[in-house]
Parts: C-alpha cells; sequence; structure tokens
C-alpha cells in the first residue's frame, strides 16, 4: 500500500490478463488508476475492446488509447498481415515472429510522458520474465535500466519508480493473485489472433501460456474459444 | 567516415536546421540515411513538410513518417492549440510551455526499434545541449543512458551508437558545418509558428537562436519572415 486513491499512477493496460491482474493490483495498492492503451496496428484488436472492459471494470480515474501508425512494416506477425502467427512450438530458444522491435521501450516512453504530466511518480508494467516468450524488453535489467533513464529524462522534481509486480511470478501465480483481488479474467483477451468476437485460437504461444497458468493455479479458465 | 553508402543509419529529421545538419553528416559519413519523423499534431506541420524536401535533397533511402495520436493533450504549447506559444523571453530559468514531456525519448525508441529491423547499428539525433532552451531530454546523460538502454532493449545482436554529432556546437557552429556539407537551410523550417507557407514568426525560442546563429556564423540567413 503505497498510494492514496487520489494519488494517480500510470498502468499499462493491453486487456490481457497480466495487465488486467496489474490494474488491479494498482487499485488495491490505492493509486487512482490512469489506464494507457495502444493502438499500433495489432492484428489481435479485440485486445482494446478488452483494455475499455478492463478500465471500467476497475474504476479507472482515466483511460487514453494512443494511436499510432507506423507508416509501414514493423517486422512483426503481431501487425503484418502478411506473416502468420505461428502455433506454440515448445523448447523454441530464438526470439518468436511475434516480437515487435521495442514495443515496451515505446510504450514506457509514452506512460512516462503522461505520468510527468499527472505528476505520477509510479509506472506499472505487467511484464513477466518467467512465462515471457524470449521477449528482450521484458527482462529484469530492462526494468531497472529504464528506470534509471526516466528518472534524467524528464522536467520533474521528483523520481520514477518503474513497477512491474509480476515480473517474477509465474503465470499461475498471476492467476492466484487476480482471484485474491477480484480480478473477472472473462473480460480480458490474450490470444494473438482472437477472432472478431474475441474468441481465443487455443493454440499461439499466448493461449498456450494462458491455459497452462490456469491449470496450474486450479482455476475454472474462462476464456472463450473458437 | 564510419559507413559505407549501403550500411543503413537512421536520421531523427524534424525538418528544421539542426536534423537537416545531421542528415547531410550521416550521409557525409558515408551511410545511407534512413529519415525518420513525427506527425503528433505539432502546431508547425510545415516542419513536416520541410522534413520531406530535406529528406529529398539529401538523397535518403527511406523516409517514414510516424503518425501518432496521443488521444488527449500533451500538457506543450507546441500541440495544443488552446495554447498560445510564448516569445523568446531572455534569461529564462523554467522549462517552456513548448517542453513536450518525454519526446526525444519516444522519438529514440521509435528510431531504435528501426534501426533493429533495418540492422542499423547507428541512430543519429540533433539534440544540442548548448541552445538547448532547457529540455532535460537535450542533456549528454539523457543521450549516455538511452545508449546503454539500447544496448539491452532489442533482440538485436550488435550494438547500437546513438550519435549526437549537435550536441556541443553552438547554433553558429552548427551552421558553418552545414555551409561546409552544402546543406540548403532555406527548405528548413525551425518556427514553432510559422504560417501555412512556412514563413517564420521571428519571435519565438526557435527563431531567436536561428537567427542569432546565423548573425554569428557570418552567413546569411534564408529564412523567410511572415
Amino acid at each position: 500500500m503505497s498510494g492514496s486513491s487520489n494519488t494517480p499512477a500510470v498502468v499499462l493496460l493491453s486487456g490481457g490478463l497480466d495487465s488486467a491482474t496489474l490494474a488491479w493490483q494498482a487499485r488495491a495498492d490505492g493509486y487512482a488508476v490512469h489506464a494507457l492503451s495502444f493502438d499500433y496496428g495489432q492484428r489481435h484488436r479485440v485486445e482494446l475492446e478488452a483494455a475499455d472492459r478492463v478500465a471500467r471494470a476497475v474504476g479507472a480515474a482515466a483511460h487514453r488509447t494512443i494511436r499510432i501508425d507506423m507508416g509501414g512494416g514493423t517486422g512483426s506477425s503481431l501487425t503484418d498481415i502478411d506473416q502468420a502467427v505461428p502455433d506454440y512450438a515448445p523448447g523454441e530458444a530464438a526470439i518468436p515472429s511475434t516480437y515487435v522491435p521495442a514495443r515496451n521501450l515505446t510504450f514506457l516512453s509514452f506512460a512516462l510522458g503522461w505520468a510527468e504530466l499527472l505528476k505520477a511518480t509510479r509506472i506499472y508494467i505487467g511484464v513477466n520474465a518467467v512465462d515471457y516468450s524470449g521477449y528482450p524488453d521484458c527482462r529484469p535489467a530492462f526494468i531497472e535500466k529504464f528506470q534509471e533513464l526516466a528518472n534524467i529524462a524528464t522536467a520533474a522534481d521528483h523520481p520514477f519508480e518503474i513497477h512491474a509486480p509480476l515480473l517474477h511470478l509465474t503465470k499461475a501465480e498471476i492467476i492466484r493473485t487476480g482471484q485474491a483481488l477480484g480480478v473477472d479474467y472473462g473480460l480480458t483477451v490474450s490470444c494473438y489472433r482472437a477472432d472478431e468476437q474475441g474468441r481465443a485460437c487455443g493454440r499461439c504461444d499466448s493461449c498456450h501460456y494462458r491455459q497452462q497458468g490456469f491449470r496450474d493455479a486450479g482455476v475454472t479458465d474462462p476464456t472463450r474459444y473458437a
């Protein structure tokens, strides 16, 4: 418990399972949730509808969605419709094609700009170093270094804290944390290729980790599958 | 001289005097210029037209403009049309209202993402610590820290260099450098409140430093004033 309900915190909200848990955690920590989402041409646009539902359900004080038109491909199968999102492949060591270059860095940069305006000292990000699919910008060292940078990047007269409470939790631990906080995971969408009704494919990386998480947590999976 | 004309470098290009000098410098250093501009609702949209002119004139291999819709105000007089851009006020110590929170951080984040895709190792940014209007994200320490972050933020197997060759130059030195490189400053727009024809106001911070620079450099100022 480190905020008061009038103290704003910026919460990066994708509409997935992790960031929903994050938003409820920020509220439980006593902050006025200022949710920040991005429309960057991702395939899984139903995520943005999920982010809206989550922001409303958690009682966010504000929810801003920044639209980004990259003016060309990102090289990622998450945004380029001529690339297929691959199925989960166990034991794969390489960076998957769903990797969007510098995505968390970009998202944190916008979050920091908003935090400075709000005079918010804390930014919540739902990165996870356990089930992280090998993304380099989900590593603890990245979060620590970004915090150092944040503290010299702005005109603010206070320090910033990049708060990543899910960093060392397994997916099952995240789900159990969320259950205790009262998160309704039926509102969230994790699938990289959900259909227009928000139904999950059940076969991509993201679905794999989510299903495994509910199984390991012993919690009924509320996900709707296509 | 560190690149070959086939080696890509990402060059942050605003269409102003500094970044035009930067683009010519990158070409002189032997790189294939990959120019990156941002349409973030700035008042001085004629800057973007200037960026197009500069990219063509320098023979850029590519020019990408990323559109960003902040989904709300930035708190800066550069983008919020209900705020007036102030005249230059000598000796002002405070951060001016034209400051856009975390702007260079956000721009560098996008540049890094593109550099990773291009397998480019060098990013050119035209920040300047001398005539820098007090912006915190123009300080040498900020650039150094961003480079450290860049080198853990991506999946690249090579280091990145954030190259800021104008950092310690006065405006007059920048102009003399550009003259030697053959920059046509008539293509550029620096004014924060240029009119639709790209004519400068002659009274804002940016005009002040530009005029002073041409005077100090002993170079004829090609700027068109309203």
